[in-house]
């Protein structure tokens, strides 16, 4: 059964191991885990609903515990402490969009606040009730979780908007098809909710982001129901579909998502390379993203990633073999680990490692070959249950990520390791890498993850986040980075929009918003922050 | 000099071969030319500037008459007949961002209507005065052409929106890089103007639709100044950029367009293959787009098209050799064209080109090679000028192009065809061919062609191209078409827009329209039909 304070089944274990953990406290000291909080202590504190009864709203205090919280560190902070502030009033599951549609109507009806909820995976509160006079309604689209169409032809599957990762791949793979969107919460998180946040993958270089698959599909607005048909290309007007992108459940409710697929590849293989040190390397996987290879992943560690990385991982022994192996051949403690991909046509497959071979060996790198590919396949969404792993030896670990442009990549990174490390409070480390993972020709995203001891309370511990989250919000708007290249805005990333927006692109999105709702019902103080989001003209 | 009446520099003409003549006589009959009227004729009809005087703005009569129409087929009639009906009241030509904010303003405080002008060459009636109580003032962009910044890191060209194709691939030529858009009008039209009606090139398959190369910019709108920056990719909300995209002038006047780059390719051929029959044809490039061929264009002509293309093109020796020799390959009567391209590294260029052989081969097609390719390529842009050619025979030619699912692909085509056929007129011949040009996995675009003889006069020529543009229209849309893949929607397909975007699409439309420009100052009409465009709620 799905974890109600954490990630994933609780059937699924990670536990950190032991040269991970000497790793962890060789570098921030010995820490004391904070004590957790009991399911029935948080049933226990959950209020009376305030809704009307209505036959697809359960009121349910379990249900309604499950779905008051994302996955990001404040709401993971909250479910282990207990102390989760606020609770959807109810939790509606319809199985079709018609029953959307009554919801929303129903909602009108009782003045009820609609909170659309995917797969709760957010790490930016997206889905957390705030404080509200007016009752909740927490509306999941989980029932809708069919492929509705197949066009073999056109190549465009047509989804329930609550199907998520695994079943969206498995109905696919039935017919001889895959999507490729692979984000992080892969496990979890919905299609529906990919399209409402602008989800990226771990294979967006080969299928592209959620912009690039979303076709088309229907979406449950306040004002009515909006179709976006699946036109391959046009020129008529500004893209409906890039409006609902992104949109954050404010505009209305996704229910049916269309996507472009493609065939099963024939070949897919995954694998691992060095580079001497940090400006080689970014050089390396600019040149290669530049040249256009069709690699179907990318992604370069920087060398306490790479350290990280290797230690976390177990296997002392052959680690240290490997190092030194590498320090022979040039690649020594500034190392940095290079993980690629390559998928698709037989041939092309080989045509296109044969060339990022022969470019890393031509920067002075060095190829390890699939096994450590392999690793990083089989273990490839296991890094939201590193937070258990590490938070029962008293750490935490969060990470936040941007994109910015080649120029500004190295800067942004350093700024924003150094911002981080400057918030850890008297004599305290944090432990601070970074990767880059979703490289274009114009630039990269940037992704940082940090762990740090937990402070002596919870308060504490959470304060602590938020001076560290502040300083790296900062330092990426300062570096011209987008707020969220991945993870999007929800509550927590809203004060910064303004930095990549501007004024009259706030004011744009505040006008559809107050377009499609106007009376502010669907997710309010989500993606812009105004309690008054109608436009207030000049 | 430009042409007052018609397409191109008058030093550039390419009238139609004896062949070409021969060819088109035979399937339409002869035909009598309509009568051009003279320059000075309608320099005598502009009435006097409403206008209140201002520096930047010329009411020079002749400047006025060279900024009325576009290159749509009922433009050109007015053009040749010199019965323009709408002249602008005055053409400015600023030549920064903040020119463009001063006229703003000064068209408010003198309540005037404003066109902004890229290359005034639309062919959907972007650009063209209403009838209006208010004074019209066109605003050109054709100063603010220049390459104003070059991020060789990152790839990104910052232009000045009026920056016509040719000088936007020279600047960037002169610094090793390319943009790759190269409309059909790339010799007029510009960056700006690209933007603005969602653009797409001979090339987009390597370098992409005007959506993936615009990176950011800058847009007055009547509300203020919209900065968009140009972050690599980012979740943080919906797209603006994807709202200025298709915005046609309705929501602020484009003055700085950053697009990605990319530096000069080491390699680039076109070839010329053929395919026994159409099925075959489309089956054989839909697979070629599926399988990802990183090919840099690829075209294919149904059979009439194919037809005309070698009768048009002269060389009658050569193309009855061909004939014969495609003949007994297997590629007889109902043989289709098909032009690919291939352009970038060396290496994997000879690789593409090897796979798109095989595939050819193995489809019973044959492979011709680089002479024909090299045809197509040196008059690339020609095919404007071949309405001239036509005209003063008599004849007259127009086109009209959709975007379908591959589904709908064949259906779609021959629905279109058919609809232009039937509108004729007694006993009257169209001679009617397509090709689809811009492929991708999920479809293709589709173009058609469409020549008919003048009638006795101008009235009754564009009564009989209504007719046709009307079928041609409901044939599209019918079958699920957008109504412009690439030409942008104007004033003459803003009726059938709401066959694409829906109810709830065109009122967000509107919603955005109103909230750019509460005043309706820019470009009224194009785009959104409605006279009022602030939106009614409910």
């Amino acid at each position: 059964m799905r974890r109600w304070n954490g990630w994933g089944d609780s059937a699924n274990n990670y536990p950190l191991k032991p040269s991970g953990l000497r790793f962890v406290q060789a570098r921030l000291g010995r820490a004391e885990p904070l004590p957790d909080a009991e399911l029935q202590s948080v049933l226990d504190q959950v209020p009376a609903s305030r809704l009307a009864a209505h036959p697809l709203v359960s009121t349910d205090p379990e249900i309604r515990v499950r779905h008051a919280r994302g996955q990001s560190l404040p709401d993971w902070l909250a479910m282990r402490s207990g102390e989760f502030g606020h609770f959807p009033d109810g939790v509606a599951e319809p199985e079709t969009s018609g029953e959307v549609r009554k919801l929303l109507s129903w909602a009108e009806q009782h003045d009820v606040v609609v909170i659309p909820y995917g797969g709760g995976t957010s790490v930016a509160g997206h889905i957390n009730p705030q404080p509200s006079s007016k009752p909740v309604l927490t509306l999941s689209l989980a029932r809708m979780n069919r492929l509705v169409e197949l066009d073999r032809e056109s190549q465009i599957a047509t989804f329930g908007a609550g199907t998520p990762g695994p079943q969206v791949e498995q109905q696919l793979r039935e017919q001889g098809y895959v999507l490729g969107h692979f984000p992080q919460s892969w496990e979890l998180s919905t299609i529906g909710g990919w399209v409402a946040s602008r989800s990226s993958g771990q294979q967006s270089m080969r299928y592209g982001r959620i912009e690039q698959m979303f076709a088309g599909g229907k979406v449950e607005t306040p004002r009515g129901t909006l179709e976006i048909p699946a036109i391959p290309a046009s020129s008529a007007g500004p893209d409906i579909r890039e409006i609902i992108l992104g949109s954050e459940g404010r505009m209305g409710i996704i229910t049916e998502v269309k996507v472009r697929v493609t065939p099963l590849p024939e070949t897919e293989s995954f694998h691992v390379a060095f580079a001497p040190n940090w400006d080689t390397a970014v050089e390396l996987v600019r040149g290669m993203t530049q040249a256009r290879l069709p690699l179907s992943m990318l992604r370069v560690s920087n060398p306490e990633e790479t350290r990280s990385h290797l230690m976390l991982a177990g296997h002392e022994k052959l680690v240290s073999v490997l190092h030194r192996y590498l320090g022979l051949r040039g690649c020594g403690d500034e190392k940095c680990m290079i993980t690629f991909g390559v998928t698709g046509e037989r041939r092309q497959s080989r045509q296109t490692l044969a060339a990022a071979r022969q470019r890393i060996r031509g920067a002075g790198g060095v190829v390890i070959g699939t096994l450590l590919g392999k690793k990083w396949e089989e273990s490839r969404f296991r890094s939201p249950y590193l937070r258990h792993g590490l938070w029962e030896h008293g750490y935490v670990v969060d990470t936040f990520e941007t994109a910015v442009n080649w120029k500004q990549v190295t800067p942004a990174m350093k700024a924003m390791e150094q911002a981080v490390r400057e918030q850890a409070g008297d004599g305290e480390q944090v432990h601070v890498f970074t990767h880059l993972s979703h490289l274009y020709p114009q630039g990269s995203s940037i992704y940082t993850t940090y762990v740090f001891r937990c402070s002596a309370s919870y308060p504490e511990t959470l304060a602590r986040w938020q001076a560290m989250k502040q300083a790296a919000s900062e330092a990426i708007v300062a570096n011209g980075g987008t707020i969220s290249h991945q993870h999007g805005v929800g509550r927590d990333h809203a004060p910064w929009l303004i930095h990549e927006k501007g004024q009259e692109g706030m004011a744009a999105i505040r006008s559809l918003i107050g377009h499609f709702d106007p009376q502010q019902r669907l997710n309010p103080g989500c993606l812009i922050q105004d309690s008054d989001v109608t436009d207030k003209q000049g």
